[in-house]
Parts: structure tokens; C-alpha cells; sequence
């Protein structure tokens, strides 16, 4: 039995085959608005212990065209915690019929925790732990450039934002790396740096008019307000100023250059709305990529 | 594309239409307890911003009995408000496939403005929206009457009780006028009433024993405490001595009179126990009509 | 048409075509993650003014495998209550096209007024009501020793723990002695167990070295800490010390005893973890029947 904790996880041989996957998906299901039975009678779980609409409804749309039930429990954030009321309530769901669930939580790892803790008796994807993973996402970032790129090894990728808070520029740095992107640039100011990534797997730049020049694929991040309080990190305002990511600085960029953003956008805080809206943003893309991904990830893992 | 936010967007010939296909469901599916096909694969997502037990749910069931998936997310009635990011998840969930909403909110237009908000991309169906359009319900009630009498333009409409603040109400007159019904009265006392609807649509009438002789169907209104706070309206027990639906003042109508209202009831205020139990009482066949007339309202938009 | 209020309601023949059909439903359905016409088009309303994750979802799962739609509506856990407002709202889900209600409610014999009220118009099933009755957990705990015990007759079943607060207990003491069971024997502290439970049905034992002696069958009750609040209770760690469920004391039971739990185990309150995950514990095994039993009794009221 297989999980899905980290892009990490997955050679470029099984990435290349869940991207192929999915753009099938994509066209003979997702955009005919059609169901498979692949999935019929099987029951999926999800664990959302911190709040994500977007994740888990994408999540909920995939399951529900394969075939399969999907169980959307309430979560008490507050009394569930690792440990052994989870297990417990987890070991329940899986001896209720549960073959696959979605976790996301706060802290990291916690995929992780619940795979090792539940060994073969189902499958876990994880669907964002704290400021570590966010693989599913990852592949459909993947996705949406490959649509538009042709070559991984050749591109030039800007990441632009809270970089040290974000689980989805490390998976995507990672998933770019797997798949031979060598020209990765992380581009933010030094608190929103974290100096283990930046040793290797990219260059940083810390001027966004530098760091845009000629890329391919800008990344701008969700500035993650939450997960600031403690930092040096500018305010909103400010930080728009010196990293926001408007017309005039993504022209620095090649012509052809796609944006991606995670979501949900802070209009003014990292992005411009014109950016937003522009035939180079491929924001609403990703979230029908998102669904196609989904469905290939959870057939892959179930297969 | 075509979205129903008011019922003055339909003509009579539509709403005949929609009143005989919906006959047809309900006899069919509905009382059968079958499901149909139609609308497998597509995806009807829920916007309830004001909470409604029974219109959601008869919503959720219309959309299961056509084999539609339908998304009810939890809507944070707080934070979430006509904007930037309403429109935001509003392009997510269609961007994921949804094809319709159903939009329920506090304030008037907001069905409209979602529908000029995303222009041909999805459906809108206005499920209530303040005190201004609630276009399923009248639509339903013109079903309810159309079972019992055989036409629109011989029938005499008394509608009774907190008028001012009711979409129910406007909804349904613009609806009768619509089918050609020519004599609307509307009883209640001058703070509930609404001058601009009397002006020119339908008879005024402060007494409830001279409103009622001789009507054909009696429209019952939901006493709208919340909405009531500022008013000068009477107390509970003083409105149902002056206004309340008793067994005596539904005598002083036709002996086939029928009694209509939208529920959630409040017994002893607007209406007597008595009466929503009498043989005349249409209530839970509203309701039961409700599934079918959405059916009907869901599958001639999506067509 | 039938209602499922109480273990009582069914005779012994009824009990075991119940627990055949659920060991069918249980080979060739739920353990093989399939999924049922049966119910296609039918709608299953659940009740639950009284949260139980285990319970709700377990009936949701049953529903969904009989090929049903299941309404979880949000219950106003506050403002809700036996009385109009509640008869209200299940006469509109009926109207809308409920069949069946699985009601759970802090009270006792809620279920009861709720099949009296609404009579012949839809079926009702008793999810546990106040420390009254639970049937399905106690055919649910049939099956299971079913699955490991011959005979029910010869059989000497121990129950152990919070007996006075327990529906599970009344419940299954109930069903035990339908099915010919002699001897059961209840341990628990004066404080724990009701003087009428005991005059006649059942054995009582204060000593659980005791009271365990030969056992087949050892059913551990979960501590009610919030229904304990008024009473002399013992504290939990006390409670563990004189009535916890350890390897030690299992040990003077029969080496082919089984232990079963209803669920949410507490740790170290009224069970040893090393007993949880002995090979003797079927605790999980109950959840699995619980589907296989929910679905034996929804077929079997719908039929």
C-alpha cells in the first residue's frame, strides 16, 4: 500500500505518469462534467483539522467522479490532537470502511504520524501539513506549466513571497527539481527566506526586478498573515510595494510568462488585480487542474 | 445561459411550462421515490449566507433526484460579504465545475449581483434574497394553487400578515399577475404593508373578516420577528387576535378555499394549530411540491 | 410500518434473521466495499441532537451502501426540543420525501414520541435516547459474539463499568435474554448500578475478580464522565484501579473470552491499552458489523 506525503515521494517516472494521467482526466472527465465507477462503493475520508474550502471541496469533486463516498466528519480543532483520540476515531473510520484518507493539519507531519501509526490498513494522502508539504498540489503546479512549457530542464521558475512559511514552494521547488528544472530563483525579502533551501536547490534574489527578468513561470506565494505574527516580516502595504507582483514587473518577465498563485489571493497584498486577471494568469486553471490531479493521485494510490 | 433570480424574469407561458413539468416529476419521481439521470456528473454548489433548513434541503434533494452532486459548504456568515472575496471563491468553485448556484442572502440583489459578476460562466437561482425575490417559492405556491383551481384569472387571493418584509409575498403577487389572476388582497395592519406594492398591484384591506369572504386561496406569511425589531408592529399574541388564521375567519371564505404558507410556521401567532391541521391546509403539500417545481426550475436552466 | 425503538420491540426469530442477513451484507458488501440498489431514490433523514461521530457515520455509511440519500442536517442543539418546532421540521422532511429517521436524543424515549407523532408517515429508528435503549448497538454486539460464540445460552456474559448511566447496557441485557442467555453478570460499584436493572434480569457482582471468573464474553462499558457529575462516582484513576479492565484480571476470564466496547474507548479509565489491542479485543470488529447491522435493519424496515 502506497501513501502520498511528500512529492518527495514520487520519482519523475510516476510524476510524468500522473501529469499524462490527469490531462486525460482532464479532457474526458473533469471538462465533460461525467463520473467514472472506478471508485464505486469505496469510502474516502477527509481529515481537515485546519480549515481549507478550496482543498477540500477539490478533493470531494475528485472523489465523487471516480465513484467513491466521500466522509467529510467535523473536526473539533481544538480537542484533536496526535495522539490517541485520533487513532482511535481513525482506526473507527477505517474499521467503518475507509480505504484512503486526506489529512491536513497545522503541524507537520502529521501525514506522515497517521501513515506510520496506521501501517497498511488504508491510505493517506496529505493534503498540507503546517509549513512542510502540500504534494497534490505541487503536481498540479506541475500540471498547469507543463500545459503551457514544453520542457521542465529548460524553464526559468520565480517563486515570489512568504517563501519560509509556505509548504507549497517546497514541494514545488522539489517537484521542479525531480522533474530537471535547473533555473529556480526565490525571490523575497531575508525574513521570508529560509536559509536551508536557499543553500542548493535555488538562487535567491532579493530585488523582484532582478529575480523576474526573463523567467518563464512566476509563482507568486499567499502572503500567510497567520503564520507572520512573530516575524520582522513587512506589513501588507509595504511588503506590495517591494514584492507585489503588478503588471509592470511581470513585463520584466518573458512575453510568454504564466503566473500561478496557490490561493486564496490577497488582492494588493502580493499580486495586482489586473495581474489577477490578465491571460497570463493561470489562477483558475490550477484549480480545474487541481480536481484532475486529485482524480489521478487517488487512482494511482487505490489501483 | 439563462439564471432565474426574479420571478418577473419568466412569462406566463414559461411558468405554464414549468407548472406542467413539474407535475409531471412529482407524480413520476418525487411520489415514486425514484431518481433520474439528467444531471449526472454536473455539480450545484450551495451559497446559503442566511440559514434555511428547508429551502437547502429541498434544493439538495431536487439536485440528487436529477443525479446531480451538490456542495453545501459551510459559509462564514461573518467574514463573507458582497466583494472581492465572495467573487474569489465564487470563481473557485466554478473554476472546480460547478455549473449552478443557489444563492440565499440578507441583503436584496445579491443573486443579481453574482449573476452580473460571473456573466455566462455558471447558473444563478435566487433562493431568497432579503425582502425583495424568493422566485422557487412562488413558483411552487402557483403549483399548489394550479392543483386545486382550475384557473388563474377567476380567482380571488387573500394574502395575509407581514407583507412588508416579506420576498414570499412579492414574489407571489408579481407571479398571479403573471398567470392573469386579477383580484390580490392583501390584509394587514398599515406598518406591515407596503406602499408601493398596493399602489396599483392589488387591493389593500386592514380587516382580515372583509379581506377573506369569498377568497379561493389564502397565502398565510411567516410573522418575520427578526426582521420586525424596529417596527411599530403589534406583539405576537396581539397580531394573532387582530390578524391570526382561526378556524372562524377561514369560514368567512369559500368552503373550497385553500390555505397556503411558506413555513417555518409560528403556531398561535400568524395561524391557529386548527387550522394548519384542517383538511384545507395545503402546507406540506408545498413543500412536498417544492422538490419537484426545483426539479423542474434545475433542469430547464441546465438544458 | 414498522419503527425500531427498542431491542424489546423484537422477538427472538426476528433477532437472528437480523443477524443472518448483517453476516450476508457483512461478506458480501461491506467487506467488499460494494454498494447496493436497494434503496435507490429513498431518502434517510438522521436526527442527532446528540453528536456521535461513531453512530452518525456508521448509519450514513449503511445508508449510502443501500444505495440511499442521507440528510445530515445541522441540529440547533440549543433551541431545539420536543415539542412543535421539532414536530415541524420532520413533518417537512417528510414532505420532502423522508422515509426514514435515525434519531438520537439526550432524553429518553424521544424516539418513542417521535413514532407516535408522526405515526404511519415514515419510519423511525432509535440511535440511543438518553440512558434508555440503543438497539442497533445491542444487535450489533449480538453479531459479534454471534461471529465467536456457539450458542447463546450457555454463554456467561460479563458487563462492566458505568451501568446505571448505560443504554448500551440496558440495551444488550435486553437482547441477551431474547436470546436465551442465562447468565450475565454485572460488576460495577453500588453508585454504577440500577437497583431495577438488577432485581431480576441479571447477576450482580461488586468485585470484578469475581465477577470475571469463566466469563465468555466481557463487555466493557465506557465511563459517562458527563452524565457522572451528580453522582458519588469514583474518580477515573480509582475507577481504573478497582474496575479497569487489565490483562491481569481478563486473564481470569475464559482464554477464549472476547471483550467488546462500545466506543469512545478512555484509556486507561475503564480499559488497559494492552487490552485494546489484544487479539481477544473485537472492538473494531464491532464497527465493521455496526455497518453490516444498520443495513440489515434499514432493508429490513423498508422492506
Amino acid at each position: 500500500m502506497k501513501h502520498l506525503l511528500s512529492i518527495n515521494d514520487l520519482n519523475r517516472e510516476t510524476i510524468q505518469q500522473l501529469l499524462d494521467r490527469a490531462q486525460v482526466l482532464l479532457e474526458q472527465v473533469v471538462q465533460q462534467n461525467t463520473q467514472l465507477n472506478t471508485l464505486s462503493g469505496q469510502v474516502i475520508t477527509h481529515l481537515f483539522f485546519e480549515p481549507s474550502t478550496r482543498t477540500q471541496y477539490s478533493f470531494t469533486i475528485a472523489a465523487q467522479r471516480l465513484g467513491a463516498f466521500v466522509l467529510n466528519p467535523p473536526i473539533n480543532l481544538t480537542s484533536m490532537t496526535k495522539g490517541e483520540s485520533l487513532l482511535d476515531m481513525v482506526r473507527t473510520f477505517i474499521a467503518m470502511g475507509t480505504q484512503l484518507f486526506v489529512v491536513r493539519h497545522r503541524e507537520e507531519k502529521t501525514a506522515q504520524w497517521l501513515a506510520d501509526s496506521i501501517q497498511q490498513h488504508a491510505i493517506v494522502i496529505n493534503g498540507g501539513d503546517g509549513c512542510h508539504q502540500h504534494p497534490t498540489q505541487a503536481l498540479l503546479d506541475l500540471l498547469t506549466i507543463a500545459q503551457y512549457k514544453k520542457q521542465f530542464e529548460a524553464l526559468n521558475v520565480a517563486i515570489v513571497g512568504d517563501i519560509v512559511h509556505s509548504r507549497v514552494a517546497r514541494s514545488l521547488i522539489s517537484g521542479l527539481h525531480i522533474m530537471g528544472c535547473q533555473d529556480i530563483r526565490l525571490i523575497a525579502p531575508p525574513e521570508l527566506l529560509d536559509a536551508k533551501m536557499t543553500d542548493k536547490t535555488a538562487q535567491v534574489e532579493h530585488s523582484i526586478e532582478k529575480g523576474l527578468v526573463d523567467a518563464d513561470v512566476v509563482v507568486c506565494l499567499r502572503i500567510q498573515r497567520e503564520r507572520m505574527a512573530d516575524t520582522d516580516a513587512p506589513e501588507p502595504d509595504q511588503f506590495f510595494k517591494q514584492y507585489g507582483l503588478t503588471p509592470e514587473r511581470l513585463a520584466l518577465a518573458k512575453p510568454t510568462a504564466i503566473v500561478l498563485h496557490p490561493g486564496p489571493i490577497n488582492q494588493g497584498v502580493e499580486i495586482d488585480p489586473a495581474v489577477v486577471d490578465s491571460p497570463q494568469s493561470m489562477i483558475l486553471q490550477q484549480v480545474t487542474n487541481g480536481v484532475a490531479m486529485r482524480m489521478a493521485v487517488i487512482e494511482w494510490l487505490c489501483a
